[in-house]
């Protein structure tokens, strides 16, 4: 390993200059969105009453292939773009695996994650279209912290409603928000309708991105000249994301190798899409075989144990009607320290792709998904984010069928954030309080009961 | 602003191989540290007590300007470094200044500082030399931390004593310290002779790295088969950070432009001395006109109003006699944020260029450095570690004069670690609570008394 190329770094000008809008190859297009009341596809316009036009017509796009990256937004991406892709060698030496393991990792990004990618082009979008303020939901902070940094150097007002379990297990992104200028509320909160309701039939509602998500929609429809933005789940955002996939994809040439198998977490698909997407084009034009991985938490299981349904977005019903792979949209994740996973559905592409087997997801239990991370901390240096530990775990097992099978493979997974928040987690694992949450049958079937008929 | 490269990195193959001895080429050597019973120069042999042998040569080695640096160092700096070199065009047009600014971006070492550098070398050669545990002193907690993780991958045991009060401050570090496997205790604590002491005589002490460093050198030199290592203050420590200027230097030449004015925060002078010795080399042997700034705390002003003595090193007296600018080896700083900052002395060799007027302090209020730290957070997109602050505040003020002259100064700066686990300052700042601590001449003669006679 000694004199071997770690990393790989694209120089400024090699940084993809337009977004992969994989609707446009998809075989079977994602179903529509649609209008709770009149069941009706939804369009660009109805959608532009809650975010900005651009990224409303970005959404249901399914003809153009590459977006062009606004200017603005590419400037602000040669800050920290592109982000290294690394070969693992320490942890492949710990693993005694054949398998070649690479890493792209996105926690160098100055707010610790991926999120930023997306951050810049909502808000940069907002501000052109003569928009204010803005709102967004946020789990585990990453998303809140790096919109808040967007809408300050586009000069807009930001107010955020982070889930009221994640504020409590990690305050210090709500003064990262706050550093920024935000305006930070906990979730669900008495600020809102959908946040009174909730709070009235569950005062100890703890909160998820579906009661954040609710409250962000209201305050952005009840505000003049306010928009709401999100983190994942939608298609634009995703698309946003698959600058980190193209990178990876020149990086892994400057490697020399293709990956066989590609991972990451999963919550609502920001991260996941953004990095599989790209290489997703060769399986679906040139029918390249390669595995996609998407790690969930066991405790929040909607690609494995959910069912394929049109659902709400939000607890409260605010949003259209999404067409995805849900546990319901009031359904109540467990305290898990990964946040930005406690959600109930999954994006709209990513549901359809899974649906057509072109992807496939695994369940990881919360003390498999530490495990990993701290065997990552020790060997590579980096204390990942719960939600990225989910994809360590996951590059884990895979690495792990190499050395049973003897089998090269090349494994390339996300690193999506770093933990250095998310302490309080390492705390608890290392003391030994740490527990997996078991979700039963029932529960999801009582949960799926609410999904609204269509 | 748009499509000018903002960041500029060196390929794998062009991170430099040998770390810059300054010492060689000095023209007044910094004087010997001397035996504090004997008062006689000491020798490699008497540190190599304390000391891993190499890093006790490194020390007093005024004659080999190159030092190779090890293959196994080199290969861990592969993971992460270069570090960037950024142009802060967002600051400086916050700033409406001239000047150029360019800052050297440590914080994306893994483990959010500069200190990694020295950490990886440090403890390589322990292992080399058959070491099986360490110790050492952390203030806020980087060096700990990036010290924990060096000891875990080249397999030792590590055991850290950090400053009391910055562990209450910035809980996650010592979390951080952990993950990685380290042993972490408060100092002063009452597992060592020196920690007892020092409770007996003020149970209320709140720590410093004079105290820290008490304990982990008693903890080495009563422990088998153990060295102690340090964060900062000596040569062999500024060494290795030199790579961070060797680096800056050819990607200076990359932004086609060499610095006037070079800033560092300074504690013990790590970090100042990484960056500024390999562009001081230019002023010492070529006459280059560059000034060279080191910006510490107003509250602990051992350049600006310390003397300069032979003093301890450390509180309990343990080390040996370092000619250095002091405040007095009991000087108990004030509970200001930047815990890396918090030390009464100044390392020799700076000590020697400061005298020489190579390069001069200027002390930088706590609020001052805080209003710098959030201004750059919201232009350029990190938040920087309340030590890193004091350089902004300082390049801010160059910046500010070059506005007022009109002159288009280049000014580099090294932003040396992130504030991600430093947000309680930032609370404090936001909330209004965060104020400034002012140090009497009496305060500073006081503690000075007790530095010994040589």
């Amino acid at each position: 390993m000694l004199n071997k190329q770690k990393k790989f770094i694209l120089q400024e000008n090699d940084i993809p200059t337009q977004w992969y809008n994989i609707q446009a190859d998809m075989v079977n297009k994602p179903l529509p969105p649609l209008n709770p009341k009149t069941k009706q596809p939804v369009t660009a316009e109805d959608l532009s009453h809650i975010f900005s036009l651009e990224c409303s017509k970005q959404e249901l796009d399914t003809e153009n292939r590459w977006i062009d990256i606004p200017e603005a937004v590419l400037d602000k991406y040669k800050y920290y773009r592109s982000t290294p892709l690394v070969r693992a060698y320490a942890l492949e030496k710990a693993l005694d695996t054949p398998a070649h393991i690479y890493f792209k990792n996105e926690s160098v990004n100055p707010l610790g994650s991926h999120k930023l990618n997306s951050a810049l082009a909502q808000c940069y979008y907002c501000k052109q279209e003569g928009t204010t303020n803005v709102t967004t939901e946020t789990g585990a902070g990453q998303w809140g912290a790096a919109l808040s940094y967007a809408a300050k150097i586009f000069g807009l007002e930001a107010a955020v409603y982070q889930v009221k379990i994640s504020m409590q297990q990690k305050p210090y992104r709500s003064s990262i928000m706050r550093t920024f200028g935000a305006t930070v509320e906990g979730s669900p909160s008495m600020s809102t309708r959908a946040g009174k309701d909730i709070i009235t039939r569950d005062p100890h509602h703890q909160g998820s991105l579906g009661t954040a998500i609710s409250e962000a929609i209201e305050l952005a429809t009840t505000t003049p000249n306010c928009k709401y933005t999100l983190g994942s789940v939608l298609n634009h955002v995703a698309l946003h994301q698959t600058v980190i996939g193209l990178e990876a994809e020149k990086q892994m040439e400057m490697a020399g190798e293709y990956p066989d198998v590609v991972i990451a977490c999963f919550g609502g698909g920001s991260n996941f899409g953004g990095l599989t997407f790209p290489f997703m084009r060769h399986t679906i034009l040139e029918g390249r075989q390669t595995e996609y991985i998407a790690a969930e938490p066991s405790s929040c299981p909607k690609l494995t144990r959910g069912k394929f349904e049109y659902d709400f977005g939000d607890e409260a019903g605010y949003t259209p009607l999404l067409p995805m792979y849900t546990l319901g949209h009031d359904f109540k994740p467990a305290n898990i320290h990964a946040g930005g996973l406690r959600y109930h559905g999954a994006g709209m592409i990513i549901s359809q792709l899974a649906k057509d087997k072109l992807m496939h997801g695994v369940d990881i239990p919360q003390l498999e998904a530490f495990d990993a991370g701290i065997l990552f901390s020790r060997t590579e240096g980096i204390i990942p984010a719960p939600e990225s530990c989910h994809a360590i775990a996951a590059t884990i097992r895979e690495a792990q069928k190499c050395k049973e099978s003897g089998e090269e493979k090349v494994i390339l997974f996300n690193l999506s954030g770093h933990g250095l928040i998310d302490m309080t987690a390492y705390d608890s694992y290392l003391s030994g309080d740490l527990r997996n949450y078991n979700i039963t049958d029932e529960e999801i079937a009582d949960s799926l009961k609410d999904v609204p008929e269509v």
